[in-house]
């Protein structure tokens, strides 16, 4: 047994199978891989890893097994999918997990060919643990997995808490101890107990506040935006493979970027700070034009973003590299598919609760599409953006005046 | 200069007036007031008292008044109300205030009686401040008066971070240093500065989770409508006037009621934890009969409650005191007022917040009228009351079914 | 089962015998025995109760019983021990612990009467545990006795974490997590384990710490002689019964001061935090006259210090009751005798530890005796003592300058 | 103005000249380097960074500066200074910062030619600074000079709290809220005013906690030792000067170590945390030989370490790179020179306080000469270390018995 000292959940004793998964490469790994990938740029004290969230989640999990009063081989397999969950990070957490995605099909939930390999995979066996059903259940399959990945999952327990710790922002402080003790499973189902709709609130509630404040920021937006685009220029540019760039930790990255030519200028601003500015921060309603349908302009694919790009940077007659266009995906909230037990019966939460309806507007009037560039050409990239993008020009344009109209947005350094 | 070493801001410093106003009687008086009443029969640690909170809340002003760029008489006054705020105050706080209001005409922020007489008057006139002019302000009154008390004030920030502080329940834990901080006067009206529609809504969300789980715990109200009715008996039954009853600390109540042949039993009670249960807890929706029209029901006065209680108690054979109707009063959201600047104008939070709307309807639907009994007469209480009041018996009814229905109501001991 | 949320643990599970317990009138009591009795006075929030320090004690005794892997009838008596271990507190706790034994013989922890009757002992037996068994286990006796009551015990553990949350004072955050980790029994003995001089060090630094700037702040200690001199007044002037004092609750005996003629002004002065100030705050090497043998002055009887404070009243020409002598017992420190296994022997902590052998003498540098009277007579009762004691007059007497001298013990209020 | 949230002093206001040199390329760099090298292979949180760490101390001179009085150029340049007195610190901290002073004669508060260069020179001249004058208040030069580096700096203040909130280790939680609101100017020294012995006690004794429990921690000490000698080999084999190597931050030494074949065995086992084991743990009074005097081991400089380690690896038949040998310095303990007030006269903490003279017999007791091997290696190379260094055998060699010996030191992982 390893007993282990966290700043969130106090001493934490990791055994058996997962004192023994502790030591293996792809464990290790995430202590090199921020939480919240460029967040810090925001939060300054936002450094914390994988690594410690992996074990805060390997601890909330083994707290629901008790209360799920499991302990078999299950209970074994559910711990070790729960330190494992997060190996499939590649280097600062969800910053490029989209490009890693178009390029070898693998979000970082896939973990299949990291776990049927190497240590990780002899570490199992020697456990009696199949891989390939550890790697089912890091992507929530089965009863158990839904304690690991699900609607009302171990993982974001504690990364609201440790977000808000590290952060310093109090809106993730949410109470996982009373969260973990009513976890029951219901026909196969993993729900909160009887008289639980509001812990079930707090926590859709938590992650509502803490997403335009922390996880959306728009200076965390907009530096991701910019690894993205350097990570891609790598790729470009380099012997750096997909594969390579899935597997590098976050110091790896950063030392890429700046030893690769066409990703220097990037990784320079990246590391001093310099960031790109908005140009436009436009809501759904600003989305006007005809070019974009409501539902085209979520689900636009990435060639497509790169040809408004460069039609963008062609009329405001900039650099390609000097417009970044930011489309966040469709707002979906998984939790509020969460389920409670309501007098015996299994419901969805958001038949349950008007709150969680409105945290499903609220979603849609938080979505916000943004256009980067750099401080001296936001009004040329601006304007051309509106017309290029068929935007609503009051409401798009980030002019002096309405930059100051976001100060939530600007909270932290900006 | 006093330095007060508090456990919710640390190092409070309490200068000028309020230094002096410290050491009257009436802000002495405070520390036997426990600030949340009888909810440390729910949660164990809820022993602070209306003095903490009322340095928090002098603490929080002055930074708010800093923050303003308020310096002058107005700013003195300001403070001084603020440490003064609570004075009013019967003992445990809200918990009989509708008694001592029924009684004397008086609520707890009615305090002119109290700052124009004696050792405060003498200490704010020495100071230059007009002891009406602070009651006023105690009310809200006037610009700055807002800050005292008024949908954005600086009460609220302390409390809920001091309750949640006090209670273990985190959901309390606001960004009261942004809060304060945003606050700015617009057309002589305090509102939040621009971009801060998710500081106010993260405000009203905290208190919407606080409500239930901690303000109006079932045990908190069941041992409130004790405590009350024991206040009612004492009054008829001994020399204790109303207004005498108005001043007194919580000690002198606890003993007054223990010692009075009329309240010893509930006095016991309480003393022991052994307090009466829920025989019916209906919604809205079951509150079907027309005995009470929705509204109605609402504003019952004291009268009509004793009534109804009366007739229950006697269609279910059980003594007078066995019955304890309660009947909450209207849902009202004073924050959803709460005024933000959007563009540059002045916008109600609930034009601008889906969120703030569904909290409005959210408090509806966790509105509940409650019947209680000694544990022995829950059913024999609970039956005559749906027949009484007309509810809709398999809603209203708490059977041992129903009861753990409400596991989140029951958190804490009961 | 009962789960109650603790402010200092989050969540405690009440199982068993202790749960049955919690409703037992003696334990209920305490809630309304302040844990640190007036301490308040000199730090505001400190208002936390015996009643929640139990449910502590008890929930590290169940963390110190499953690292010791005991599980049988010895633990089930010594949680039941944890959670009573408190229950002979007196109103105020320690206040007036001296003057309760010298009338009854007892101190807090001679509870066999209190356990042998009534609800307890039902309980107890029910269980099938022994009460007089629990009783002396409540003392420390036998074993496992030592985790409630001993060098090491989780009753230190839990006060110092609690008292320091409540005050605000960081002094006493130690890692109690680790300590009841690393209890272990060794030839019957109740020791920390290998490695760990450092761990029972910090338990030490902290009380160390924690004694002059919070159990012994010079306010703390005046107003508990304030406390004890009324109480001695009550039951000279009334018909309460030692054994009535020792079972009151602090409201009890606050209004039982309040409404006896003997006692009614220093209650009115406690209410009104009017306190008397410090005439003569004399270190040991003060102590020079031969009225007092070093050893003496420690082991003074209550009759002698009442002689001297007459003849103190009577030679500065004030009333008997405006002079309070106050002489701290003997220093000692109970867990300097704490032992730790080093290479395999047990050994005491302070043959291993430098600090501790230096905290020791520490201790008696903070001894401090003291004289204090009403504002106004505190230069006549001051010369007036340093005559009758025999105390240099240059270090013991309080003047205007050296009351500034001692900052430290004024934090706080004063 | 910025203002900007820190995970422990929640909101820091940053204006002026500071918030000029927050943009600059040196500052940004802090974000880099962690705040405790490699500690965070004993505690996965311990991620924080020199540049949190450098706000906490630029907001701490605030308000000691405040509390001062102190508001012209010299506080300008004070705040400056807090700023940027950790600019020059290399990769990891002070992992490295005896090599670097090897090849460069530079220790981390050795900033001249980094203030007086580029951006901050710039920053600093516009702002009415004298770089050069800002250079020596970091090396804490004249009477304001020493708040930011002296006996009671705000430094030690900010990063004794900020590693207990990020390791987890409560031990540092000491109460900078009073320290800093006690510091006066007594004769042009910085020294705590009145009463405050304990106050500056606490300080001392939070450091002496830490030290051994994180800062002193065995497997701190090891991975330093690796990340030392793998720098040592990198200067050596590649074209990485001294002076990049004092300019490198986190991800580049790390990268630079995997690419350079000499470091990147010692870089694959950081990254793996497959660290060396410690084969020799000798006190003091183990080092019996001749060969070491008390006073050469700890001024051994580096070439005869690496004599003996070459006599060592070469007894035991080990490569080279297999034995590194640990000297610590000489025990100082800078705050024990602290100044207080007494009775209107400034001494010397040591003087007036039992508890620091016993905290540096201690701190000598603490002190430890370490020989690590790899782990197959640790019984070889023991043995040849008692032979080379002659040391006591029973007491040095680190058996696996006495491996368990040590449990406070294999805390953490290990």
């Amino acid at each position: 047994m390893t007993t282990i000292k966290d700043s969130v959940h106090d001493h934490i004793e990791v055994t058996g199978v997962a004192d023994a998964l502790l030591d293996t490469p792809p464990v290790q790994r995430l202590r090199r891989i921020h939480q919240l990938g460029t967040a810090n740029l925001v939060y300054p004290s936002a450094n914390h890893t994988r690594f410690e969230h992996s074990l805060g989640v390997y601890h909330l999990a083994c707290e629901a097994l008790d209360g799920l009063g499991e302990d078999g081989t299950r209970a074994k397999r559910t711990r070790a999918a729960a330190l494992l969950h997060d190996v499939g990070h590649g280097p600062f957490s969800h910053t490029i997990e989209d490009l890693i995605h178009e390029h070898t099909g693998k979000y970082h939930d896939d973990v299949t060919d990291l776990l049927t390999d190497g240590d990780v995979a002899r570490v199992l066996t020697e456990h009696g643990l199949d891989p390939e059903r550890v790697a089912r259940m890091v992507r929530g399959e089965g009863e158990l997995g839904q304690v690991v990945a699900g609607e009302l999952d171990v993982d974001r327990m504690d990364y609201l808490v440790r977000d808000a710790h590290h952060t310093g922002v109090p809106y993730g402080t949410i109470d996982h101890g009373r969260l973990v003790r009513e976890l029951t499973i219901h026909d196969g189902e993993l729900v909160l107990d009887e008289g639980n709709v509001q812990t079930a609130e707090s926590l859709l509630l938590a992650r509502a506040l803490m997403n335009p404040t922390v996880y959306n920021h728009h200076v965390a937006r907009i530096s991701k935006a910019m690894l993205r685009r350097a990570a891609e220029r790598l790729l470009e540019a380099s012997d750096t493979t997909p594969g390579d760039l899935r597997r590098m930790d976050d110091p790896a990255l950063q030392v890429a970027l700046r030893e690769c030519d066409a990703s220097a200028d990037f990784a320079r601003r990246l590391d001093r700070r310099d960031l790109y500015k908005r140009a436009v921060w436009a809501e759904m309603a600003d989305v006007t034009g005809d070019v974009f349908a409501d539902d085209t302009v979520l689900d636009a694919d990435d060639d497509e973003l790169r040809d408004y790009e460069r039609e963008i940077a062609d009329r405001a007659s900039v650099d390609r590299d000097a417009v970044l266009l930011d489309v966040q995906s469709r707002p979906r909230m998984r939790e509020s598919d969460s389920r409670v037990l309501v007098n015996g019966d299994v419901r969805p939460l958001d038949e349950q609760s008007t709150l969680v309806r409105a945290l499903q507007m609220t979603q849609r009037e938080q979505w916000r599409l943004g256009v980067y560039a750099p401080a001296d050409h936001t009004q040329s990239v601006g304007r051309a953006a509106v017309d290029v993008l068929g935007l609503d020009i009051d409401g798009a344009l980030v002019t002096e005046t309405t930059q100051s109209q976001y100060a939530l947005d600007d909270f932290g350094e900006n």
